[in-house]
């Protein structure tokens, strides 16, 4: 991948921070400082001169850190250093968040009384009047058919976890951001405070009426089950738990271009899956829907199996169900062993090099636990892995945003397995010589809306 | 008022037909054709010519009418003309509605990878976080501070009444459209499903975290006091009913500069309101407030008393209470007889020139119904008001969006009297030589939320 902007992919980086250094004005000085930076490893970006007094020089310095813990490390470090003083430091991170990533703006002129009386009284009297005849009238002359609410409890946020629903609004702006950007959505962060599922529910069903679709959003195993299962049918449009379908979507579409690469169809699939919450569980519904051969998904306890007691739940047993033909029991380790497709799901450094080795020739290993993964990219492909891929490679927004553009567009009453399928193709073809495409390129997301939309049949429902 | 734009507001247009029109290309026919609109009364705008092919020109004609009656008649009328063919007709409001009047955008750049690691994972995380740990960062770190549900049942949409929420939803996003331009805000409608007070309580308790202030908006009286009424001690943040106090603010300036016109104080004010709902319970209340000699409220069934006991309910047995000073029973007409103020927010045609006449000297008469008033300004004027004017004359987008703006920029937990004063107050001594300012000035708006902020004080809690 050539993309100039990737080096920050690669680098991982999640906090900047801009330095204000006031350092004596003398060769070597500015050396000195940089020097201090690469003994904590930091990443450097832009370095400006905002002014100089004869004896001192003031730059600016942008420091790339991949966590806040190096970035205290770096501070206490610049801190000791002779001749240097730090005047501030400003968190990038933070301040691109301040106020709030998104805005609802006016899309129609309110320059003159005219304009105003057609957008708001009289005027708006007569769009009202034509939409309580005829309500279908409201997909056209609102804004209804671009909207979406962005629901969450904060109950899983990140992850980082149950830090309630205000603390996971910066998540909700971000997703909202991005639907607009990559879909041209109108979608609206509703954060709930509460997380029993049944209120939810109710408040859900309270309000849907101004939206035209639901993302659920950062809502823990086992509710988000619940309340996507019991609003579907009540609401009669399209609901999506992205931390399920949208993380299962583009792995299966990863999976698509992973098979393709290994010379392998979807029926030649015999999974490991560790996790079984909101993710695993998507993933493994999808791989059985597509028809593999097998998929066995392990949690803490190691695999799902039928007549399991030991830390169950609902969704666990229907998993139980339909995965697992032979229902084999025992660790990840013995689960691992001579398949040819694991996808993690759950926590850092799971999965070791060995257990990598004891799977079929040229295993494909999708590791996606964030922020580290179960085993590193690296690690993988040296013990073996014909194509191995970590979180940073399988990102979301690939597939929401087009998802619920082509629902939208489609004025589908739900999203099926089909579009979901559907959008996962279109990835695949979008992908050229990677896994999967860059989500920058915006002909991807029209890519997969077009597909999605053609994909809605309401015999589904 | 030389606002070249008031024209417009002259005619009480609110509905703008394009009509697209082929006639016979002979000397004379677009003359036919304009003598028969001209026949029905409506007002032309633009004439263009879009087509010709020799025998016969096409010709888009701007039309503008005071109501859909007029209009039907006009087309059936069009229609029956001899050379003349009716090729389409386009309803310039709906269109300007289509697809709705407000967005939801991104306000930060999304366009390289680093950008989208900053807004969204895993640099959101930092933002999560920090707001984990200290809650009120949220007012900084994301659009809280910026942000207002606009709430609705649609129990009472405009001069329409019970249409329900759906079809309230154009009212809802021109209201937004409003806060956006006039005071930065982002607005968001919320569609509740239920005209349950209770309910509607519950819905916006459980989502109120995500908003800085909540607006009630077309929600019937007496619910809707009984609403802002339990809610506002719980959320502690600012909600307003628009239908009170917005009306109320707005009428109270125009109050002010008419006192000023008419050589009065506020403790002269000797008032009769007609209408007992939203608008005319919070008119009451704020001249209460306000210190006036006195005010009466009647209904269908004449003055407030206490101990009256036919068609009251709580909000007019608590109004009884604290108004009427002397307890006068009767008629609307006894009531206005020898009061210098009246103030209409009930139905058409109500008030009769021997009303006006019956009241003290250089009266002031605020006839509000719409979207006819109780008595034509022109009427009033002739029976000897000193001050008189219509709904068209007093639009509550002079209020709110300023009320708002200065409610968040202060923090405030509650929007109280004081700042509703402040407001009207702000209002009145930006008019100039007119009883209210022009509401397209955004001077105004600033003003507004100038006063508001200032006035804000948390001992009134």
């Amino acid at each position: 991948m050539n993309d100039p902007t990737n080096w920050y992919e690669r680098y991982n980086t999640s906090t900047i921070v801009t330095l204000r250094v006031r350092v004596e004005d003398k060769p070597g000085s500015l050396a000195n400082v940089l020097t201090a930076l690469a003994e904590q490893s930091a990443q450097l970006g832009d370095i400006s001169l905002v002014g100089a007094d004869g004896e001192h020089k003031v730059r600016d310095i942008q420091v790339f850190f991949a966590d806040t813990a190096q970035r205290d490390r770096t501070m206490a470090a610049l801190a000791k250093l002779p001749g240097v003083t730090l005047i501030r430091s400003v968190d990038e991170v933070m301040e691109i968040h301040r106020g709030g990533t998104i805005e609802t703006k006016a899309r129609v002129p309110l320059e003159s009384l005219m304009d105003l009386r057609m957008v708001y009284t009289p005027g708006v009297a007569t769009v009202c009047t034509a939409i309580a005849d005829n309500p279908s009238l409201a997909w056209d002359y609102t804004a209804l058919g671009n909207k979406i609410a962005i629901v969450t409890d904060g109950s899983a946020v990140l992850g980082i976890g149950n830090i309630g629903a205000l603390a996971g609004l910066p998540v909700m702006e971000g997703k909202a951001a991005i639907l607009d950007r990559f879909a041209g959505l109108s979608a609206e962060p509703i954060l709930v405070n509460t997380q029993d599922p049944a209120e939810i529910i109710e408040v859900i069903e309270r309000i849907a009426d101004g939206y035209g679709a639901i993302q659920l959003e950062d809502i823990a195993a086992p509710a988000c089950f619940t309340i996507e299962r019991e609003l579907e049918p009540r609401l009669g449009k399209p609901i999506f738990h992205d931390d399920q379908h949208g993380t299962a979507t583009v792995c299966i579409a990863g999976l698509i271009s992973a098979l393709r690469r290994t010379g392998r169809k979807m029926s030649d699939v015999n999974a490991a899956i560790l996790g079984a919450g909101a993710a695993g569980s998507a993933i493994a519904r999808f791989l059985v829907d597509l028809g593999v051969a097998d998929v066995v998904v392990c949690d803490g306890a190691g695999a799902l199996y039928r007549g399991r007691t030991a830390r169950m739940n609902n969704e666990k047993t229907e998993l139980a169900k339909i995965t697992n033909r032979e229902n084999v029991q025992g660790t990840l380790s013995e689960v691992m062993a001579h398949r040819n497709l694991f996808v993690g799901v759950s926590r850092p450094n799971l999965v070791t090099q060995d257990m990598v080795r004891s799977m079929d020739r040229d295993p494909i290993v999708f590791a996606l636990a964030n922020p580290v993964s179960e085993i590193s990219v690296g690690d993988a492909l040296a013990a073996g892995a014909a194509v191995a891929v970590d979180g940073r490679g399988m990102n979301n927004a690939l597939a929401y945003p087009g998802i619920f553009r082509g629902a939208l567009d489609a004025r589908a009453t739900k999203i099926t397995h089909a579009m979901k399928t559907a959008a996962a193709e279109a990835l695949a073809n979008a992908a050229g010589d990677d896994l999967l495409p860059n989500m920058l390129d915006l002909s991807v997301h029209k890519a997969v809306a077009n597909a999605v939309a053609r994909a809605w049949t309401p015999e589904e429902l």
